[in-house]
């Protein structure tokens, strides 16, 4: 399996005890949410209509403490689609062991112009259904 | 009510989209989980016994886009004390118009020097207990 | 004499070695240019006539490791005004010792819409000599 | 030329301006001196000697706004080896255009347990000339 993205883990991720600090996990689950999504999705077409991706819940567990030096890669799927939000399950994982070092349901809404949610209906759910397609993802 | 801590929004907090990015959220929370801890606790008594506050799992509502400019504030108080672990909330507020604009339930674990999770009791839960107390937090 | 920026490191700030990540002082010198810039220039009123200040030069230097836990102070002052860059003399001081642990001379153009530096002068350059005044800063 | 380093801007390294922030562009010239550093020398060695490479000056243009969506990519060479530092030359490129959108020169020393600056010499400076060599870096 190839993963989208892979990180070494450097001196800067790290925090005092030495370890990626926890909100460095979000930018590694951010990076692979957008790898993810452009890898399936036309995002530029969707932007020029105003519609934007929007982060409603992170729920997130920190699973191993990461020293510095090893190398990780994240996974992202879809974990259920709703009628005004979309839920990814997003993992961590130690690239040697596949040990998972943390994982995440992150909840999103997609929300136009106006700022309001709108439902995932028609081209947009059709988009949004091509993220449970396998491959690297 | 005066807060531990107050954070003007600043270009370099927001992302693309001129909000504050969601990992910086969890640096404010952090923020204030320190300012708190510190101020209620003798943390340097503990890290001499080797014990570290290890967070486990974050769960944190997005509520409202902030935007460059705006000045928030943030309160976090115990939620609840488990045998192995705490449960504390924590909320970013908007500082004149207190509307939330994130909230998190943050679970954290003590461990000591083994890197194993001990038991809330005796002095140790005497501290936590110290939380609760009423004041700035 | 007052500070308008005063940081207290954390485990979050510091890397691997347990101390202040260079990046973060970058984080450090922003938030104190801004927070002189809006103490003393009506940042609003340029940013609708789509002026904005364009970092170009940063020359850093990290004199003192600092530890978690020290808190830091920061100044920012005028070093020179030039035809169409200003440069500022910025310092990251220990707040009980003051010592320095970094300073920094940066470098700084004032764009307009199409994005091209404007001269220093008029009503502009009157705004960038409140930043000589004294005071806080 | 192959680069060892690459990084796609995202909306989360991007400021309000929605260029990539100053402080980012520091993590990214971190990222690629560590890449090349350990491409050619046995970082871990140094590292069980108590040996640390130790930043003290950091001088970067910022040449190009960088919008979200670009890919980067990074070189750093050999620019100077002193008695007592080391500078090296560090470029962040558009990749697909070759522009130069920052570059640095980085200085540091190398510093052993107590915390002093060693000379580069015998054995440590054979490991530093390696940086010189040519290939992907």
């Amino acid at each position: 399996m190839e993963y989208l993205t892979e990180i070494k883990v450097r001196g800067y991720h790290a925090d005092f005890y030495g370890h990626v600090n926890n909100a460095r996990y979000l930018e590694f689950f951010e990076e692979d949410r957008w790898a993810t999504l452009e890898s399936k999705i036309d995002l530029k077409k969707w932007a020029k209509q105003g519609i934007i991706f929007l982060v409603v819940n992170i729920n997130v567990n920190y699973r191993l403490a990461v020293p510095v030096g090893e190398t990780l890669v994240a996974t992202t799927t879809i974990e259920k689609i709703g009628n005004r939000s979309v839920v990814l399950n997003q993992q961590i994982l130690i690239k040697e062991s596949k040990k998972v070092a943390a994982d995440a349901l992150i909840t999103f809404v997609i929300a136009d112009k106006t700022g309001r949610a709108v439902a995932m209906e028609g081209e947009m759910l059709q988009e949004i259904e091509k993220l449970r397609s396998s491959g690297t993802v």
